[in-house]
């Protein structure tokens, strides 16, 4: 039957767009109709940057993140500081690091954080790999950056237990009060840690 | 330089997909790394049900509503009343509708509402069509169930009008206090409207 197809591909469209990370059964049906009746340039746009990012985008072989080249621009880059390695989550929180502009030495990017949960522990996180980089026989620091989340300060946790085993000097990212922020308004928890580590 | 390409891919996926409408820049980094990292088969799904879509769906003829033949599944279903046409919004509205089991006409998707802020007047929903299609000669009753929102009353206000200057009976879906809810819950609004529309 005709409209039986018809409903398919309707329907398939929303059940792909339903895969999207936060987005539900609703915002799909909106997102299609929207692209079918308002937007299909950006939805033929969508479309071609899918394949295009699936096809040529891979993970660096040295820190993991996503490049189409096998070595990513950081990495390739010999200006930098081969004695310190930063481990972050994610290539978003790469870049908010590299925006401050305090920090020269190379990444390594876990794509993700531990989750018991989700059945993610620390090999699934490729943080083996991580730890094999990190004793290349330059890096002398690996600064742990990931998130001050439960999860996060779990990856941290277990990725120092590794390190140290291995005699690499381990630091963490400073816990205090964000710059700009009011006391009365800082949770207590924050507080506690500024107080603790007080210089 | 190879970089600056994948740069230039993953930047595309996430511009694309910045264009679905609720998705800021965080969401959109947020999509493209989930579907990178963990779900490659769902970005190829969702890029293929993309095109599908895109070549094969487009408006019925009679009612305006996605479909992939010529006249829609509803509008081809002979054993419904010709003398009823009911105008909604969206095709999750006439989903809705038909979820109901109280409507057996037909439909007319205006698949938008009259907003002046984003320069969509009648004729650019398609109002004058869904007039037209109003006066086939058997049309006895036009139902007007757009959204009891500015935008939607506004439209409903509209067509009103211009089917009434043709002589065709004009309703409106009730106003009124929804099923299961407590008289202290319901906005005062809903409450002065089911008083004055009481029976």
């Amino acid at each position: 039957m005709v409209t039986a197809v018809s409903q398919t591909r309707l329907d398939a469209l929303i059940e792909a767009l339903r895969r999207l990370p936060g987005v539900g059964v609703k915002s799909a049906q909106r997102m299609a109709f929207h692209l079918l009746q308002h937007d299909r340039e950006g939805a033929e746009q969508l479309a071609e940057a899918l394949g295009g990012a699936l096809r040529a985008v891979h993970h660096c072989e040295r820190c993991h993140t996503f490049t189409e080249a096998a070595i990513c621009d950081i990495c390739s880059d010999e200006s930098r500081d081969a004695r310190q390695l930063c481990v972050i989550e994610s290539p978003a929180d790469q870049a908010a690091l590299e925006r401050t502009g305090s920090y020269h030495g190379f990444y390594y990017v876990l794509m993700g954080r531990i989750s018991p949960l989700d059945g993610i522990g620390i090999s699934e996180l490729g943080g083996l790999s991580m730890v094999q980089r990190a004793l290349d026989g330059k890096v002398e620091e690996v600064i742990l950056a990931t998130s001050f989340t439960a999860e996060g300060e779990a990856t941290a946790h277990v990725l120092a237990e590794g390190l140290k085993a291995q005699g690499v000097r381990v630091t963490r990212l400073a816990r205090g009060v964000p710059a700009g922020s009011e006391l009365e308004y800082v949770d207590l928890s924050t507080i506690a840690h500024a107080m603790v580590d007080r210089r």
